[in-house]
This record gives structure tokens, C-alpha cells and sequence, in this order.
């Protein structure tokens, strides 16, 4: 089945919009942020608890899935959603991202990158269209386009060659592209610099993805530099599409670039933080490793979520000082919940126009006091 | 609220009994496994998923909850089932047996024994008296007598010796014992040497513990060792009270210790074998990291286990491959799963007289072709 994104409504004070994805006979509303499993599991969790706590589109690493167990074996497994037992959308990356970032030392050319496997320093080669046809055979809702994730801060001379690059890799993927049922996203990018991203976007949309996503964040840019990237980008993408702002969710960036046009964010924040025993709560993140929670019996945030409900901070701080995998699983659970409220909450004041009121009360309560 | 123990049946042919345990408006029938919950969590797993296993009494371990976080704090949290949310039945050991296999080095007197925290190195004494406090801050529903834990072999002097030793600190726990909604029992030792077993037994009924524990089993034995120091215990244990073999859990030791009039078990083996990527099956146990399972897109066992309706071998391979605890956490809930389905298979053959046959039949089909 193909997942159809409907245009709903749209603030008028700010470039928010609310929005469905239409998928397997359910609804999911957007502005959404979209948990990552990068291994074909959202760490520690199950598919039961993510639906429970509200997930709709899960993302999965291609670059990952790819080197083990293989894209083949997911493919005779029936794809990622019967290999995962997850029947929500699913979006793939192109790989790109690990490919720049984990899999050093790489080698740039025209024809894709070659980089050397993390797991077994294997020499590889990633194209566009190697990309594609690991996503296709993954079986992913959303799949991305190879792109070149440049490095924050790069010139506007090495900018303006890469994205003349990512452009030609994009139309080489598409054109590779055999499954109607998945959907295909072009990646914006450009740095800071706004002739770039209008350009790329200008030249994306001639080619007419089913989505699009603004790349070349969460690559060490500042977040005033982040959100400009965002506002270069958006208004010259058409509004009846997904837009997609990738590795982006701490929570005030939610709501900054959602009021700029963004509909959907992933990050492994949540899961990792958790891992690490940091909570979000609504007057900040704590860690809960804290010495002053050892005798807190309370919950970690005056939250609806299956672990605040029933476990208390002093037993999550025991769990995650032991070294206990089910501390991290609670604290996932609360994190993703977390965010996935917020959204909920974005989209309330989305519908009431009151976004920057919004914003402005958040800053202050999860911002306002001195945390931890 | 007090557990009880009600005696309902007595196999003719063998020592095997069927009983119940009344608790908190529940009913829970034996001989029955206990899971493993070391730090006030049983590795991965949540108490629901627990429950949907068929978990009765869970074990926690009084020698880690000790040391962190302390029985204080799980005091304050209003003992161990508020503090892990777990209103099941709650076991806890004496701590003897982390002293003598974890803690060393060690210094067994007539107080006590001295040893040295495995966390931080500071020297404690763990003592008969203390053991009891211990456990009544954690608020199990059965706690354990503290006892020598000797290795196997031993000579019979040195047992014989021992065990007075532990005869004198069983009386010592009791007499400090004050909550009476808290099961105390006693704990058997003497080796394999039936005259030690058989006074061990006649002196703590004497003094009337709610419940008896074979114990010097798991400490290095052999199977026909460890069988042995069952059939010279049981003998001379009341019918009334629960009999608990302490640490056993493979398979084919439930049956044969059942049969000589054991009604509850505990044991690491399946939190542990699921981390290390092992599965029980009918057939044997598996590896699953084991190559010929990278395809293999059918479920660990015949089995309707969460785990077996809705995952594949090659889809846990993966997870335990790539170190992602949901692979853990799907293989324990099926390792557990597995051992309930034993018990209750267990029962019905006591009910029909037919346990020898049930056993052969089970060593057959278990153990009969080489597996892996």
C-alpha cells in the first residue's frame, strides 16, 4: 500500500501546517516526530509499546540494515514491516548520513562514495542507485534520496559544487525507481546559504519527488544557523507534500521548525538519552542518575505514559545505576512519549493560531529555571 | 498479606505432589518455575509481560538489593513490590549464596561471615540476624534462613561441622524474624551424604519453618549428585509445606527433581541463555546466532509464546547479532515461557500417574538427536 499525506490546514500567523498520513487504513496526524530504529528495532522496545504510546512512522537506517543482516534477507523475510513485526509506515534513510559520519575514511565521486564497512573495514561503494535498490528491497513507505551530507560550517564554493552533485544523485535515483507503493524523497541541501537551498529546492521540485526533506542539519550547525537552513528551504517547496527536517528533536527545534513549515522530524534522542538515564520532563531533561532521585519516590514526570503512571524515579535511578536494560526501556517509553505529546500539543495550538504563545511558554517552563 | 500453601495431591508412583499457593486473591499451582529478578527486575522483562507468561513467584536476590539500593530505600518505597510494581508473590534469598560465589575473600564465623562488597571493596559482615532485617525491608513474601553455602565435594567432616553451624543461624534468623506476614524457611545442607541430610531435615522441623529449601545444589555437582541430595531431603520434610530446590533449572532437572517431591525451582538459566542468544525448544536447546538460521523465517519453536506468534529466528539472530536487547528480551520471554509450559505440562502428568513415561518421552525428544 502507498502512504498519502493530506494537507489540512495552515496557521496563518506562522508556515505551520496540520496534515494526515493516510497508511493501512489508519490516520496519523502531522506535525509528527518519528522514533528511529536503526537495527529494525526502536531500542529496548517493542511494536506493541510504540503503538501504545502513540507512534505512527518509525524510521529504520538503510546503511545499517544493509551491512547486517543484509537488505536481501529482509526482502525474503517479506520486508522490513513482517521481518519487524511493525505495521505502521516505515521510512528508510539512503544511507548517506552513516556514510559520512560513521564510515570514515570515504572517497567522493561522481559515480557515489566509497567507504570502508564499520563493522569489518570492507571496501564499499554507495550510489543513488545502490541506495534505491537497498530501500526497495527493504520494503520501506518512505524512501530517501542519496545525497552528500556536507560538514557545518563549508564554503558556499564547496556548497554550490555538492549540491549540483546531490542534485544529478537524486535524478539518478529516481530514475531507478520501480515500486509505485513506496514513496521517494528529494533532500534539500545548502548549507546556510540561501541562493543554495532555493536553487536546490527550485531544481528538486521540477523533478517532482513525493516528498521532501531539508538536509545538512544536525551536522554540528548552531541552532540559529539550523533554523535559517530550514527558512531558506521551505517556501519554495510545495505545499500539498510531506516536508521533512532529518536528525532534529529536541524539543524547542520541534516547535521552532515546525512554525517553519516542517511536518515531520526523527532523532535517536530519545531512545539514546534514555539509555545514558536521561528523562525529558516538562521543566527540562534530568538525569536521573542524580544522587538527589536515589529517594524520589515519585514519577518522572507529571506524564500519562505507562512508566510514570506506575514506576517511581528512585527505581528507575536504581535500574539504570545497575545497568539493567528495563530502566532504559521505561525511560524510552516516557522520552518517546514525550515528544510525541509535544506534537500533540504543537498541533492543539496549531488549530487555536496560537503557536508562538506556545513556544514562548514552553521556553520558559522546560528552559525558565536553573535543572539538574 | 501472608502466602499460603495448600498440599491438593500426591502422585502414588513417585515423590511428585501437586499443591497451590494462595495469594492476594490469586491462585498459583506447583510445582512451579520462579524467574530470576536479581536487582528487583527480572532481566528485560516487565511485570506484565511476566504475568502474560504465567509467572507466579518471581525471586529477587537480598545479597544486590543489599548493596544497591539498598533495603532502606526499597523499605521507603514500601517494599519490593511497590518499589518493582509487582503484586505477585515475592521470594528472596539469604544472601548466602552471593557471599560464598561472588564476595570473596571470606571469613565464616560463628556470627557470621565477612567479605568483601563486590561493588566498592568495603568489607561486611552478613550475619544470620542481619540477613532477616535484610529481608524485611525488602518485604518478600518467603525469605530464606542464611546458611553456609559449601562447594561441592566436601568431606563429610567438614558438612558435618557446617552443618550445625547452619543449624544454629536458621535457629538465630527465626528467633529475630517479627513479620508474621512473611514466610520463613529453612534451608537443608549436608552435601551428598544421606546421615547429614536426614538430621539437617529432622532439626529444622523441629523448629517448625513455614517451608524448606534443598540447598547445596548448583554448587559444581553432577546431576546424579545433585538428585541425591534431593532423595535423601524429601524424605523427611512435611507434606504440608512448600519444598523449594534452590538454583536448579534445566529442563530435565525440573522433572527429575519434581518427581522426587520438589515444588518450586529458581534459575538464571533462561534470562541468561536469552542474553547469550540461546533458546529451549522441544528438541533441544539452539543457538540462534548459529549461521543456518540467518534465513530461517520461522518462529524459535512450536510454541505461543508473544515471542514465537510474531517473530522469526532469522529476525532475533539479527537483533542478538547486532547487541539490541529486544532480541534478549524476546528469547527471555520465551526461555520463560518455555519453563512454565514444562511445569504445566509437569502437572498434568502427576494428575494422570503418568510421570515417568512423561519423562522419558521429554529426555527423547530433548536430548535424543544431536541438536546444534
Amino acid at each position: 500500500m502507498r502512504l498519502e499525506y493530506k494537507l489540512k490546514y495552515k496557521d496563518s500567523k506562522t508556515m505551520a501546517r496540520l496534515g494526515e498520513i493516510h497508511y493501512n487504513g489508519k490516520v496519523y496526524d502531522t506535525p509528527m516526530f518519528m522514533p528511529v530504529g536503526t537495527n529494525a528495532t526502536v531500542k529496548t522496545l517493542s511494536p506493541e509499546e510504540l503503538k501504545s504510546i502513540g507512534s505512527g512512522i518509525i524510521l529504520a537506517n538503510t546503511y545499517h540494515l544493509w551491512l547486517r543482516p543484509g537488505e536481501d534477507i529482509v526482502k525474503k523475510a517479506g520486508g522490513l514491516h513482517k521481518f519487524m513485526n511493525y505495521d505502521g509506515p516505515i521510512l528508510t534513510d539512503s544511507g548517506g548520513f552513516q556514510v559520512f559520519s560513521l564510515a570514515k575514511p570515504k572517497d567522493i565521486t561522481e559515480e557515489g562514495v566509497k567507504f570502508k564497512n564499520h563493522l569489518n573495514g570492507d571496501a564499499l561503494l554507495l550510489t543513488p542507485e545502490k541506495s534505491i535498490a537497498i530501500q526497495e528491497s527493504l520494503g520501506s513507505d518512505i524512501m530517501m534520496s542519496f545525497d552528500e551530507c556536507v560538514k557545518w560550517p563549508s564554503t558556499h564554493e564547496y556548497l554550490a559544487t555538492s549540491v549540483e552533485r546531490t542534485l544529478r544523485w537524486a535524478k539518478r535515483g529516481k530514475s531507478v525507481k520501480k515500486n509505485n507503493d513506496q514513496l521517494l524523497f528529494g533532500i534539500v541541501q545548502g548549507g546556510e546559504y540561501a541562493d543554495l537551498r532555493k536553487h536546490c529546492c527550485e531544481e528538486l521540485v521540477k523533478m517532482d519527488f513525493d516528498g521532501y526533506a531539508v538536509g545538512g542539519t544536525s551536522v554540528g550547525e548552531d541552532k540559529t544557523t539550523m533554523y535559517k537552513m530550514v527558512e531558506y528551504s521551505t517556501p519554495y517547496l510545495p505545499e500539498d507534500k510531506l516536508r521533512y527536517l532529518m536528525g532534529v528533536g529536541d524539543p524547542i527545534d520541534l516547535i521552532e521548525n515546525v512554525m517553519r513549515g516542517i511536518d515531520i522530524f526523527d532523532c535517536v534522542a530519545p531512545t539514546r538519552l534514555a539509555r545514558h538515564g536521561h528523562a525529558y520532563t516538562k521543566h527540562g531533561k534530568i538525569n536521573i542518575k542524580n544522587h538527589k532521585y536515589q529517594e524520589d519516590f515519585t514519577p518522572v514526570d507529571d506524564c500519562e505514559c505507562y512508566t510514570c503512571k506506575n514506576y517511581t524515579k528512585a527505581y528507575i535511578r536504581h535500574l539504570i545505576t545497575a545497568d539493567e536494560t528495563f530502566g532504559a526501556r521505561l525511560l524510552s517509553i516516557h522520552n518517546i512519549y514525550f515528544l510525541h505529546q509535544l506534537m500533540a500539543s504543537i498541533r492543539e495550538n496549531i488549530k487555536k493560531g496560537t503557536m508562538s504563545e506556545f513556544r514562548d511558554k514552553f521556553l520558559k517552563e522546560y528552559y525558565g529555571d536553573k535543572h539538574e
